[in-house]
Protein backbone atom coordinates (compact mmCIF):
# COMPACT_ATOMS: atom_id res chain seq x y z
CA UNK A 1 0.00 0.00 0.00
CA UNK A 2 3.02 2.71 0.48
CA UNK A 3 3.25 2.62 -3.20
CA UNK A 4 0.46 5.25 -3.17
CA UNK A 5 3.30 7.64 -2.54
CA UNK A 6 1.05 10.62 -4.34
CA UNK A 7 -1.31 9.89 -1.42
CA UNK A 8 0.97 10.15 1.37
CA UNK A 9 2.46 13.44 0.14
CA UNK A 10 -0.85 14.80 0.23
CA UNK A 11 -1.56 13.54 4.16
CA UNK A 12 1.92 15.15 4.57
CA UNK A 13 1.05 18.30 3.36
CA UNK A 14 -2.12 18.83 5.03
CA UNK A 15 -0.35 18.70 8.31
CA UNK A 16 1.55 21.74 7.77
CA UNK A 17 -2.69 22.86 8.50
CA UNK A 18 -2.49 24.17 11.81
CA UNK A 19 -4.17 21.97 14.31
CA UNK A 20 -4.07 18.97 12.01
CA UNK A 21 -3.15 15.55 13.17
CA UNK A 22 -2.06 12.45 11.15
CA UNK A 23 -5.73 11.45 11.66
CA UNK A 24 -7.58 14.58 10.41
CA UNK A 25 -5.24 14.71 7.49
CA UNK A 26 -6.26 11.35 6.08
CA UNK A 27 -9.63 12.07 6.93
CA UNK A 28 -9.17 15.36 4.50
CA UNK A 29 -7.38 13.53 1.99
CA UNK A 30 -9.96 10.74 1.30
CA UNK A 31 -12.64 13.46 2.17
CA UNK A 32 -10.93 15.51 -1.28
CA UNK A 33 -10.16 12.01 -3.08
CA UNK A 34 -13.59 10.25 -2.86
CA UNK A 35 -15.51 13.12 -2.77
CA UNK A 36 -14.77 16.86 -3.49
CA UNK A 37 -12.24 16.76 -6.13
CA UNK A 38 -13.19 20.10 -7.53
CA UNK A 39 -12.80 21.12 -3.74
CA UNK A 40 -9.14 20.25 -4.02
CA UNK A 41 -8.23 22.16 -7.13
CA UNK A 42 -10.00 24.98 -6.13
CA UNK A 43 -7.57 24.94 -2.79
CA UNK A 44 -4.84 24.60 -4.54
CA UNK A 45 -5.83 27.89 -6.87
CA UNK A 46 -7.09 29.36 -3.59
CA UNK A 47 -3.31 28.76 -2.11
CA UNK A 48 -1.49 29.49 -5.59
CA UNK A 49 -3.08 32.58 -5.79
CA UNK A 50 -3.28 34.03 -2.31
CA UNK A 51 1.07 33.14 -1.67
CA UNK A 52 1.67 34.49 -5.10
CA UNK A 53 -0.53 37.88 -4.59
CA UNK A 54 -0.79 38.85 -0.95
CA UNK A 55 2.23 40.82 0.30
CA UNK A 56 2.48 42.95 3.17
CA UNK A 57 1.36 46.69 3.25
CA UNK A 58 4.50 48.87 2.95
CA UNK A 59 3.42 51.21 5.10
CA UNK A 60 1.26 49.23 8.12
CA UNK A 61 2.90 46.08 7.49
CA UNK A 62 -0.89 44.22 7.06
CA UNK A 63 -1.24 41.60 4.35
CA UNK A 64 -2.39 43.49 1.22
CA UNK A 65 -2.93 42.37 -2.73
CA UNK A 66 -1.35 46.01 -3.31
CA UNK A 67 1.58 47.36 -2.33
CA UNK A 68 -0.26 50.43 -0.09
CA UNK A 69 -3.39 48.55 1.23
CA UNK A 70 -6.50 50.33 1.31
CA UNK A 71 -6.45 51.92 4.25
CA UNK A 72 -3.59 52.97 3.80
CA UNK A 73 -4.02 54.65 1.12
CA UNK A 74 -7.22 55.94 2.20
CA UNK A 75 -8.03 59.47 2.19
CA UNK A 76 -11.19 59.18 4.99
CA UNK A 77 -8.67 58.07 7.63
CA UNK A 78 -7.50 60.08 10.64
CA UNK A 79 -3.81 60.35 9.72
CA UNK A 80 -2.80 61.38 13.44
CA UNK A 81 -4.34 57.96 14.66
CA UNK A 82 -2.44 54.87 14.87
CA UNK A 83 -3.45 51.65 16.75
CA UNK A 84 -0.93 48.80 16.94
CA UNK A 85 -2.01 45.56 17.01
CA UNK A 86 -0.41 41.67 16.81
CA UNK A 87 -1.78 40.26 13.49
CA UNK A 88 -4.41 40.88 10.79
CA UNK A 89 -7.45 39.37 12.70
CA UNK A 90 -6.71 42.09 14.96
CA UNK A 91 -7.08 44.78 12.90
CA UNK A 92 -10.21 43.01 10.95
CA UNK A 93 -12.24 42.57 14.50
CA UNK A 94 -10.93 46.63 15.55
CA UNK A 95 -12.20 48.39 12.59
CA UNK A 96 -15.52 46.12 12.56
CA UNK A 97 -16.02 47.89 15.89
CA UNK A 98 -17.10 50.71 13.86
CA UNK A 99 -15.66 53.28 16.54
CA UNK A 100 -12.14 53.60 14.95
CA UNK A 101 -11.36 55.16 12.04
CA UNK A 102 -7.17 55.70 12.37
CA UNK A 103 -4.20 54.41 11.01
CA UNK A 104 -2.73 50.57 12.29
CA UNK A 105 0.41 48.68 12.34
CA UNK A 106 0.52 45.19 12.22
CA UNK A 107 3.32 43.72 14.32
CA UNK A 108 3.04 40.32 12.75
CA UNK A 109 3.57 39.01 16.09
CA UNK A 110 4.17 39.82 19.88
CA UNK A 111 7.27 39.99 21.75
CA UNK A 112 8.53 36.47 22.85
CA UNK A 113 12.31 36.58 24.49
CA UNK A 114 11.83 33.33 24.97
CA UNK A 115 11.09 32.23 21.64
CA UNK A 116 13.57 34.76 20.21
CA UNK A 117 11.34 37.24 19.05
CA UNK A 118 12.69 40.55 19.80
CA UNK A 119 11.59 44.21 18.32
CA UNK A 120 13.61 43.18 15.28
CA UNK A 121 11.20 40.55 14.36
CA UNK A 122 8.01 42.49 14.96
CA UNK A 123 9.08 45.49 12.68
CA UNK A 124 9.60 47.84 15.61
CA UNK A 125 12.24 49.92 13.40
CA UNK A 126 9.55 50.44 10.91
CA UNK A 127 6.78 51.54 13.61
CA UNK A 128 9.86 54.22 14.85
CA UNK A 129 10.06 55.62 11.25
CA UNK A 130 6.38 55.82 10.78
CA UNK A 131 6.43 57.77 14.43
CA UNK A 132 9.23 59.51 13.56
CA UNK A 133 7.28 61.50 10.40
CA UNK A 134 5.78 63.32 12.36
CA UNK A 135 2.19 63.26 11.72
CA UNK A 136 0.80 60.74 14.38
CA UNK A 137 -0.51 62.53 17.81
CA UNK A 138 -1.86 59.35 19.46
CA UNK A 139 -0.78 55.51 19.27
CA UNK A 140 -3.49 53.05 20.25
CA UNK A 141 -1.70 49.71 21.73
CA UNK A 142 -4.12 47.19 20.65
CA UNK A 143 -2.24 44.44 21.14
CA UNK A 144 -3.94 41.02 23.13
CA UNK A 145 -4.15 41.22 27.12
CA UNK A 146 -2.05 38.38 27.30
CA UNK A 147 1.04 38.48 29.35
CA UNK A 148 3.15 38.91 25.96
CA UNK A 149 0.58 41.11 24.44
CA UNK A 150 0.91 43.61 27.93
CA UNK A 151 5.17 43.46 27.70
CA UNK A 152 4.81 44.31 23.86
CA UNK A 153 2.56 47.32 24.49
CA UNK A 154 5.06 48.50 27.37
CA UNK A 155 7.84 48.28 25.33
CA UNK A 156 6.14 50.07 22.50
CA UNK A 157 4.86 52.82 25.28
CA UNK A 158 8.02 54.10 26.40
CA UNK A 159 9.42 54.67 22.56
CA UNK A 160 5.93 56.51 21.49
CA UNK A 161 6.84 58.65 24.81
CA UNK A 162 9.95 59.09 24.15
CA UNK A 163 8.79 61.16 21.22
CA UNK A 164 6.54 63.02 22.96
CA UNK A 165 3.34 61.19 21.72
CA UNK A 166 0.99 59.90 23.42
CA UNK A 167 0.24 56.66 23.99
CA UNK A 168 -3.31 54.55 24.77
CA UNK A 169 -4.22 50.92 25.87
CA UNK A 170 -7.35 50.07 25.00
CA UNK A 171 -9.19 49.50 28.36
CA UNK A 172 -10.00 46.29 29.84
CA UNK A 173 -13.33 45.59 28.22
CA UNK A 174 -11.71 42.48 26.73
CA UNK A 175 -11.36 39.50 28.97
CA UNK A 176 -7.70 39.03 30.86
CA UNK A 177 -6.13 36.90 28.61
CA UNK A 178 -8.59 37.04 26.03
CA UNK A 179 -7.87 37.07 22.37
CA UNK A 180 -9.30 40.13 20.33
CA UNK A 181 -10.12 37.97 17.60
CA UNK A 182 -12.42 35.81 19.45
CA UNK A 183 -14.16 38.74 21.17
CA UNK A 184 -17.14 40.19 20.02
CA UNK A 185 -17.52 43.27 18.81
CA UNK A 186 -19.37 45.57 21.51
CA UNK A 187 -16.82 44.37 23.46
CA UNK A 188 -14.27 45.50 21.35
CA UNK A 189 -16.26 48.87 20.36
CA UNK A 190 -16.32 49.46 24.37
CA UNK A 191 -12.15 48.80 24.23
CA UNK A 192 -11.63 50.95 21.90
CA UNK A 193 -13.95 53.91 23.57
CA UNK A 194 -12.41 53.27 26.83
CA UNK A 195 -9.24 53.49 26.19
CA UNK A 196 -6.62 54.94 28.34
CA UNK A 197 -3.03 56.43 28.56
CA UNK A 198 -0.77 53.45 28.79
CA UNK B 1 -10.61 45.68 4.32
CA UNK B 2 -13.10 43.62 2.17
CA UNK B 3 -10.86 44.28 -1.24
CA UNK B 4 -8.88 41.20 -0.07
CA UNK B 5 -10.35 39.19 -2.38
CA UNK B 6 -7.87 36.99 -2.53
CA UNK B 7 -7.43 36.34 1.53
CA UNK B 8 -10.92 35.71 1.47
CA UNK B 9 -10.91 33.22 -1.35
CA UNK B 10 -8.67 31.74 0.59
CA UNK B 11 -10.58 31.35 3.26
CA UNK B 12 -13.88 30.33 1.55
CA UNK B 13 -11.25 27.38 -0.15
CA UNK B 14 -10.03 25.97 2.89
CA UNK B 15 -14.25 25.74 4.37
CA UNK B 16 -14.13 22.56 2.09
CA UNK B 17 -11.81 20.50 3.76
CA UNK B 18 -14.15 18.46 6.30
CA UNK B 19 -14.47 19.65 9.74
CA UNK B 20 -13.02 23.41 9.07
CA UNK B 21 -15.44 26.22 10.18
CA UNK B 22 -15.01 29.61 9.54
CA UNK B 23 -12.64 30.27 12.27
CA UNK B 24 -10.31 27.35 11.51
CA UNK B 25 -10.12 28.49 7.89
CA UNK B 26 -9.30 31.65 9.16
CA UNK B 27 -6.11 30.65 11.24
CA UNK B 28 -4.92 28.35 8.85
CA UNK B 29 -5.26 31.23 5.89
CA UNK B 30 -2.96 33.62 8.31
CA UNK B 31 -0.53 31.10 9.17
CA UNK B 32 0.13 29.81 6.05
CA UNK B 33 0.26 33.65 4.97
CA UNK B 34 2.20 34.76 7.86
CA UNK B 35 4.55 31.66 8.85
CA UNK B 36 4.89 28.91 5.65
CA UNK B 37 4.41 30.19 2.75
CA UNK B 38 5.98 27.51 1.38
CA UNK B 39 3.86 24.69 3.32
CA UNK B 40 1.22 26.71 1.40
CA UNK B 41 3.15 25.97 -2.22
CA UNK B 42 3.09 22.55 -0.96
CA UNK B 43 -0.06 21.79 -0.14
CA UNK B 44 -1.49 23.17 -3.73
CA UNK B 45 1.44 21.22 -5.10
CA UNK B 46 0.36 17.98 -3.71
CA UNK B 47 -3.85 18.45 -4.03
CA UNK B 48 -3.11 19.47 -7.79
CA UNK B 49 -0.74 16.16 -7.81
CA UNK B 50 -3.35 13.60 -6.21
CA UNK B 51 -6.07 14.94 -8.05
CA UNK B 52 -4.56 14.53 -11.16
CA UNK B 53 -2.45 11.07 -10.67
CA UNK B 54 -5.08 9.27 -8.18
CA UNK B 55 -7.57 7.51 -9.88
CA UNK B 56 -9.93 4.24 -9.13
CA UNK B 57 -8.09 0.72 -9.43
CA UNK B 58 -10.60 -0.81 -12.29
CA UNK B 59 -10.62 -4.30 -10.30
CA UNK B 60 -10.80 -3.39 -6.43
CA UNK B 61 -12.17 0.23 -6.81
CA UNK B 62 -9.90 1.18 -4.33
CA UNK B 63 -7.48 4.70 -4.50
CA UNK B 64 -4.42 4.08 -7.00
CA UNK B 65 -2.32 5.46 -8.96
CA UNK B 66 -2.50 3.37 -11.47
CA UNK B 67 -4.95 1.81 -13.74
CA UNK B 68 -4.37 -1.42 -11.76
CA UNK B 69 -3.26 -1.11 -8.15
CA UNK B 70 -0.28 -2.82 -6.28
CA UNK B 71 -2.72 -5.43 -4.45
CA UNK B 72 -4.81 -6.34 -7.60
CA UNK B 73 -1.77 -6.63 -9.89
CA UNK B 74 0.42 -8.45 -7.27
CA UNK B 75 0.63 -12.75 -7.69
CA UNK B 76 1.49 -13.52 -4.00
CA UNK B 77 -2.15 -12.78 -2.98
CA UNK B 78 -4.82 -15.34 -2.10
CA UNK B 79 -6.83 -14.99 -5.32
CA UNK B 80 -9.85 -17.02 -3.85
CA UNK B 81 -10.23 -14.45 -0.94
CA UNK B 82 -12.21 -11.20 -1.19
CA UNK B 83 -12.60 -8.47 1.62
CA UNK B 84 -15.07 -5.70 0.83
CA UNK B 85 -14.95 -2.80 2.53
CA UNK B 86 -16.49 0.75 2.78
CA UNK B 87 -13.32 2.58 2.53
CA UNK B 88 -9.27 2.81 1.23
CA UNK B 89 -8.76 3.59 4.84
CA UNK B 90 -10.55 0.20 6.26
CA UNK B 91 -7.88 -1.31 3.53
CA UNK B 92 -5.48 -0.10 4.94
CA UNK B 93 -5.86 -0.58 8.50
CA UNK B 94 -7.11 -4.72 7.59
CA UNK B 95 -4.13 -4.95 5.50
CA UNK B 96 -1.19 -3.65 8.00
CA UNK B 97 -3.37 -6.04 10.75
CA UNK B 98 -0.74 -8.79 8.85
CA UNK B 99 -3.54 -12.06 9.19
CA UNK B 100 -4.96 -11.24 5.91
CA UNK B 101 -3.47 -11.76 2.53
CA UNK B 102 -6.66 -12.07 -0.17
CA UNK B 103 -7.69 -9.27 -2.55
CA UNK B 104 -9.85 -6.18 -1.54
CA UNK B 105 -13.20 -4.69 -2.96
CA UNK B 106 -13.69 -0.98 -1.92
CA UNK B 107 -17.05 0.24 -1.93
CA UNK B 108 -16.51 3.53 -1.04
CA UNK B 109 -19.70 4.19 1.09
CA UNK B 110 -21.92 1.51 1.95
CA UNK B 111 -25.91 1.59 2.08
CA UNK B 112 -27.59 4.62 2.87
CA UNK B 113 -31.14 4.62 1.24
CA UNK B 114 -31.95 8.05 2.81
CA UNK B 115 -29.05 9.20 1.43
CA UNK B 116 -29.97 8.24 -1.94
CA UNK B 117 -27.29 5.53 -1.49
CA UNK B 118 -28.17 2.32 -3.45
CA UNK B 119 -26.01 -0.33 -4.90
CA UNK B 120 -25.03 1.34 -8.02
CA UNK B 121 -23.31 4.11 -5.69
CA UNK B 122 -21.34 1.58 -3.82
CA UNK B 123 -20.62 -0.08 -6.99
CA UNK B 124 -22.52 -3.53 -6.58
CA UNK B 125 -22.98 -4.34 -10.41
CA UNK B 126 -18.50 -4.15 -10.63
CA UNK B 127 -18.87 -6.39 -7.38
CA UNK B 128 -21.37 -9.19 -8.84
CA UNK B 129 -19.48 -8.95 -12.11
CA UNK B 130 -15.95 -10.17 -10.11
CA UNK B 131 -17.91 -12.70 -8.21
CA UNK B 132 -19.23 -14.45 -11.27
CA UNK B 133 -15.38 -14.95 -12.85
CA UNK B 134 -15.65 -17.81 -10.82
CA UNK B 135 -12.26 -17.54 -8.85
CA UNK B 136 -13.68 -16.18 -5.60
CA UNK B 137 -14.15 -18.64 -2.88
CA UNK B 138 -15.08 -16.52 0.03
CA UNK B 139 -16.19 -12.92 0.49
CA UNK B 140 -15.34 -11.63 4.11
CA UNK B 141 -17.61 -8.82 4.66
CA UNK B 142 -15.54 -6.14 6.41
CA UNK B 143 -18.07 -3.41 6.50
CA UNK B 144 -18.49 -1.12 9.45
CA UNK B 145 -20.13 -2.79 12.29
CA UNK B 146 -22.85 0.21 12.45
CA UNK B 147 -26.24 0.17 11.06
CA UNK B 148 -25.57 0.58 8.07
CA UNK B 149 -22.24 -0.93 7.70
CA UNK B 150 -24.52 -4.10 8.62
CA UNK B 151 -27.26 -3.32 6.41
CA UNK B 152 -24.99 -3.49 3.61
CA UNK B 153 -23.47 -6.31 4.69
CA UNK B 154 -26.24 -8.17 4.46
CA UNK B 155 -27.21 -6.87 1.26
CA UNK B 156 -23.96 -8.73 -0.05
CA UNK B 157 -23.93 -11.49 1.32
CA UNK B 158 -27.42 -12.12 -0.46
CA UNK B 159 -25.56 -12.10 -3.83
CA UNK B 160 -22.92 -13.75 -2.93
CA UNK B 161 -24.90 -16.91 -1.15
CA UNK B 162 -27.44 -16.92 -4.26
CA UNK B 163 -23.48 -17.69 -6.50
CA UNK B 164 -22.88 -20.51 -4.30
CA UNK B 165 -19.44 -18.64 -2.67
CA UNK B 166 -19.04 -18.65 1.15
CA UNK B 167 -19.92 -15.64 2.68
CA UNK B 168 -18.88 -14.49 6.58
CA UNK B 169 -18.65 -11.42 8.38
CA UNK B 170 -15.55 -9.75 10.25
CA UNK B 171 -16.47 -10.88 14.20
CA UNK B 172 -17.31 -8.96 16.93
CA UNK B 173 -14.15 -7.81 17.86
CA UNK B 174 -14.33 -4.57 16.60
CA UNK B 175 -16.52 -2.67 19.50
CA UNK B 176 -20.10 -2.44 18.60
CA UNK B 177 -20.87 1.26 16.64
CA UNK B 178 -16.92 1.22 15.83
CA UNK B 179 -15.36 2.08 12.92
CA UNK B 180 -12.55 0.42 11.39
CA UNK B 181 -10.33 3.28 10.79
CA UNK B 182 -10.14 3.96 14.74
CA UNK B 183 -9.57 0.23 15.71
CA UNK B 184 -6.15 -0.72 16.98
CA UNK B 185 -4.64 -3.74 14.56
CA UNK B 186 -4.89 -6.18 17.08
CA UNK B 187 -8.50 -6.25 17.31
CA UNK B 188 -8.68 -6.03 13.60
CA UNK B 189 -6.82 -9.22 13.66
CA UNK B 190 -8.61 -11.18 16.28
CA UNK B 191 -11.71 -9.80 14.17
CA UNK B 192 -10.51 -11.08 11.08
CA UNK B 193 -9.10 -14.63 12.73
CA UNK B 194 -12.85 -15.21 14.39
CA UNK B 195 -14.77 -14.50 10.99
CA UNK B 196 -18.29 -16.08 10.33
CA UNK B 197 -20.23 -16.99 8.23
CA UNK B 198 -22.59 -14.14 6.92
ZN1 LIG C 1 -1.34 49.55 4.98
ZN1 LIG D 1 -7.05 -2.92 -7.05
Amino acid sequence: MNDITVLEALKQALRRLPGVGPKSASRMAYHLLERDREGARTIARALTDAVERIVHCKRCNNLSETELCPICSSNRRDKSLLCVVESPSDLVSLDQSGVYNGMYFVLMGRLSPLDGIGPDEIGIPRLEALLDEGSIKEVVLATNLTVEGEATAHYISDLVRARHIKATRIAYGVPIGGELEYTDRNTLARALAGRREA
